[in-house]
This record gives structure tokens, sequence and C-alpha cells, in this order.
């Protein structure tokens, strides 16, 4: 096996120029208990492209330049989302799993339990997966053999459905629930037009009219124009008695119209702010009617085992909207910052 | 009996001059199913002020005139705590209530059930406690016959221990729990560190040092002087491993420097915002750490039936600040603006 490799490395917070793709990248040395994945897919998500910016701010300081988790040591390869063979293990881990087909989990936890909270992510706080090769530990590494699902398709689920079965899960969402997405046909929301709709949801998509069709054929049952010119008009026909939950990806200003449509005691659950993080907010519209909003990432070990269930039952249909090579990064993330696809964004780092 | 009582009428919204204090206001006259209850005592709540103002805002318009309802109906007899004694019965009421001390759940539920939410409250959305007499529904008056606590005392409990008693109960704050009480002098405040202190958590209070030993007296662990320079400094030390819960009812700025404090996944739960309802957000800070923020207005039915239980057993003991006649009701909500009592300012309509 060669000693270096093909990556995209993050070299500082900045443009795209910041994120670089070199040949000469040592293939990571196996540690105790790791294992070493061959990447054939990759899927790209916000939080490659927001890391780079270091678009996260920092408490007090919104426009401060930071990861998610505050400081990234460059430079650092990104990419969350990996599928890829095991080529080689390290000591400890069963010699057995040798060529097995791997979907890893990219979240870090605090704590090991079902329950535990992500505090890191791969990509970002470890290497990732915009790579030919990436050492992760052995637990990471879950069997995706027996999934109908290929390896692109699986490359869709860790971020994207992952962050989408931790807001439904931790809003606890069942049939029944009349419940809206916001930025319907992106990554997180397509997924959660999906996993809400397997639940017996009835999901209403906010999507472009554009892109309105495919959010049906995901699973939603009416579709709201987000571009309508009345909104307000438009969700009060959509749902005559009101809202069961919320679940948002977008902020910004929908925060101040929607949220007088959830239902007595009902939930807002979010997991992003593509619309504008920093809103201005009436405590009162949540208090007085006994409203939560429900902050999400990612997912809990527990979210996890679920997805990967699903996955390997084809149970959740993930959409591959286009592939690229890992040379073609800069270009697969200018598609996907152009928001015209729906579905992922795939990166295809090797072949095996 | 006469025909004529003295009561606190609002007749629009308005400063002080709006709530006007008359003895020629007809006795209500029982329908079936109600009970009269002469008013012994029924105590002072932000809430009659900012209903007074019309301080609460509409959905898009903070700073529309609305009770936190939206619309008033005038005149309306203010006076959400009431205590006093059956002095009459409707239809279909047991004949064996006459002479009993009872305590009035002032929430008015949108469904008969133990977990209902409050959509109404008396003195608000029904006529309420400034005055020498009430009618309410029968099963609204609960027994406290049996309470070591006097009227006065009774009466500070339904508004504010309800509130800090469904604020404890939403987010679910158990033995251990380090949690932090904005505007703990205050009436919601000062029985949520007494609530709270009962179930075993350790209870950080902030208010001014003036109040700091009486806020220490109600079950307070830590006192940190809100007027403090450093205030993240001074939070820091008194929470090294960071906060399990923050129960707030001032919202305003607090919410930027003291949400980063709490730990991954914890819970912020607001049920006022006296420091100003609307604030700036950074969505980030809430969904990047699992954070919650519950919003909790009053009590469900399953939560007064604890606090009349409480009651009754004589485990809590809300402090009297001051007592007023009627007549003296504006002397009352002065000294209440004023905010430098600790407790509760307590209305005595009449004497038994």
């Amino acid at each position: 096996m060669d000693k270096n490799m093909t990556a995209a490395v993050l070299t500082s917070f900045g443009g795209p120029e910041a994120l670089q793709v070199r040949d000469d990248v040592s293939i990571p040395n196996l540690q105790k208990g790791q294992v070493l994945v061959q990447v054939t897919a990759a899927s790209v998500n916000n939080t490659d492209i927001w890391t780079r910016e270091g678009a996260y701010g920092q408490p007090g300081q919104p426009n401060a330049k930071a990861g998610w988790r505050g400081q990234v040591d460059f430079p650092r390869v990104q990419g969350a989302d990996i599928v890829g063979r095991i080529c080689a293990v390290g000591d400890g881990v069963d010699q057995r799993r040798l060529g097995e087909r791997v979907l890893v989990d990219p979240a870090i936890y605090d704590y090991s339990g079902d329950n535990a909270h992500p505090v890191g992510l791969l990509g970002s706080e470890l290497d990732g997966g915009f790579a030919q090769y990436v050492a992760v530990e052995d637990v990471r590494a879950h069997n995706v053999t027996t999934s109908p699902l290929n390896d692109e398709q699986l490359a869709c689920l860790p971020t994207a459905y992952g962050t989408a079965m931790g807001m439904l899960e931790r809003a606890e969402i069942v049939k029944g629930d009349t419940i809206v997405v916001t930025g319907a046909s992106g990554g997180v929301g397509f997924a959660l037009v999906q996993l809400a709709s397997i639940r017996g949801a009835r999901v209403i998509g906010m999507t472009t009219s554009a892109k309105g069709d495919l959010v049906a054929e995901a699973g939603a049952d009416v579709i709201v124009n987000r571009k309508e010119s009345n909104l307000l008009t438009e969700m009060s026909i959509a749902a005559p008695s009101g809202l069961d939950a919320v679940a948002d990806v977008v902020g910004g200003e929908s925060f101040e119209w929607l949220l007088p449509l959830l239902k007595e005691g009902e939930r807002w659950v979010i997991a992003g702010a593509v619309g504008g993080p920093v809103v201005t907010f009436d405590l009162r519209r949540l208090y007085l009617h006994n409203k939560q909003l429900i902050g999400s990432s990612m997912h809990t070990p527990l979210h996890f085992r679920k997805l990967i269930d699903e996955a390997n039952a084809g149970r959740v249909l993930p959409r591959v909207a286009e592939t690229f090579t890992l040379n073609d990064i800069h270009k697969a993330q200018q598609v996907f910052q152009g928001r015209r696809h729906v579905g992922k964004i795939v990166i295809l780092p090797s072949e095996v």
C-alpha cells in the first residue's frame, strides 16, 4: 500500500481556497482499537462549509470565526459522512472485519451511553472522510453489508438523516402529528420528510415550487411554497387546527410568523439556521403558550443505531442529486451552495 | 346580604387610573355548579399590572396593547389569587361546602384532564378576586381548611407558587440538579427557590445584595448579586461544572450570557420576562448544544393539586411582605412595582 493519499485538507478558516486537495497526505497510522477505512463515498454537508468559513460564532460574538465547538486544529481533513471498506485493523480489533462494508458514526460523544451528547465531529474535531482513507475507532464503523442501499446512498445518511432522526426523537414526533418541515428539499429537510412520514406524521413541506414534486414524493402530504407572498394564510389553510410540531433547519424570520401556529404546549425543534442564526425573539410568544424550543444537534448513539437499522432494512431511500470525484470537491460545494438540487451531493474518493 | 360590593374594576388598557375601585358593583349571581366566595385575601401579581397596561404584545407586534390571551372584555374585576370562605352555593353544589375555607385555582383550562393547558385566568378572562365576592366553579375552589397557613399566606400561592411548580415540573427538576433562579426575590422567584430547595436541588439565587439574606433563608445555597460587574465570572465560581437548569422570570440580556453556562442537553425554563421580552437570540447557542428553551405559563390541574397538597401539609411558607385594604390597591401596586420587598403583597378585600 502507498504511504500517501489524496485528501481535502482545511488549512485555516476562509473561502474555498482554504480547503486544499493534496496528494501527499500520509495515510493515517492505526492506533489500538481502530480500523482503516478505504472511503468509497462521502457526502457534502452545510457543516463542512460552515466549519471552513468558521461560521458558527461564539457566545456573545455571533460573527467570531469558530468551528461548531469553538477552535479547530489545522490542518484538518474535512468530511463527516463516510462509507467504505475496512482495509486494515489495529490491535484488539477482530480480523474478520477486514473487507466489511461500513457506515461510520461521525459523532464524538461526551460519554459512552445510549443518550450521550455529540460534542465533536469527524472532519471537524478529528480527521474525516474527504480522503481516500480514514482511521476510526472500531465501534464507530457500523456494518452495513446487508443494506440494499449502494455506497453513494449510504453516504447520505450520517449527518442529514442522523440529524433528522435526532430531531424527531428529541421532539417525540409520533403518528398523527401535523409537522412542518422548513427547508424540506435540503439534506436534513428531505430526510425529515422521509423519516416523519415513515412514522405516520402528517408532513407539511416548505420548499420552492420547482422542488415540490420531489419533496411530495419523499412523503410530504402538503407542499407550501416558501416564496408565497402570504405564507401565514397558506399555512393556516394547510393546518386549519394548528401545528403539533415544527422541524426547523432555517431559523431566520420564519420563527416569528410560524411560532404562533403551533398549538398550546407544542414543540419547535431546531437543528440549523441557514436563513439566519441571530433572530429577534419575543419570549412571550413562547412562554405564554407553554411552547418548547428544542435545540437538536446531530444524534445520540441510540438514534444512530436506529438509523443503521433503517438502512439495513432498506426503509429509507436517500436521494443522490449528483456525484463528484475528490478532485472536484470545490465544484461539488459550489453546486451544493447553489441549492438547485434536491437531496445530497456525494464525493467519491476511491473505488474498490 | 347586600346587592352591591366593592371591587377593583379594569375599565380599559391604561395607567393606574384605568383600574377603578367602585362600591356599586353587583355581587355576582350564582350559576349552576358555582360557589360564591367571600374574598378574605388576594395577592398582587405582575400579570394584574401587565393586563392593566395591555403589556403582552401580539404576534409580530410586540408593542400592541393586549392581554395575555389577546383581547380583554372590559369592565373586568382583576385579581387572580383568591382565598376566602364559601358563603353561598349554586344548584348542584354540596350544601356542606358552606363556610369552607377555599383556595381558588385561577387557571381556565383548554380541556378537563390532568395535563390541560391554561388558556385563561381569573381577573383576565373572567372576573377575579380584587372584590369582596367572586363566583367561581365549584371544582375550582379547593378546600384548605386544614392548612396551617393563614389566609394571607395562602393567597400568595396560586399564581406565584403555581407558576413556580409548573416550571419545576415541566423542566423535570430533581434532587441534585444545580439550578439558577433569576429574579429570586420576586413572587415567582422566591417560590422557585423554596420549591426547588424542597426537591433537593442546589439553588443559586440571583438577586440584589439587600435581599440576599431572605432568599438564602428561603433555601438558596448560593446568592449571586445580579448587579455584580462580572456576573459571568461570579456564576462560573458558583457552578464550576456548569448548570443543569435555569428557571427564568427575567428574560432580557441574562439570556445571552447565562445560556452558555448550561451543560449540554440541559434546560432553560421561562415563565416571564420582567427584564425585557424581546431578545436578540443566536439560535446556534441553543441547537449546537442540544439545549431546550421550555416556555412555561402557569400550571396544569395536576400541578395545582400538588400545590394544594404542599399547602395543606404546611411544607411551603410564603412570605407576606405587606398587606393593604382593597381601597388602597393603587398604593399596593406602587409598592409592588417599587420592587423593594421580598415575597408577596396581599390585598384584604373583606373580613370574616
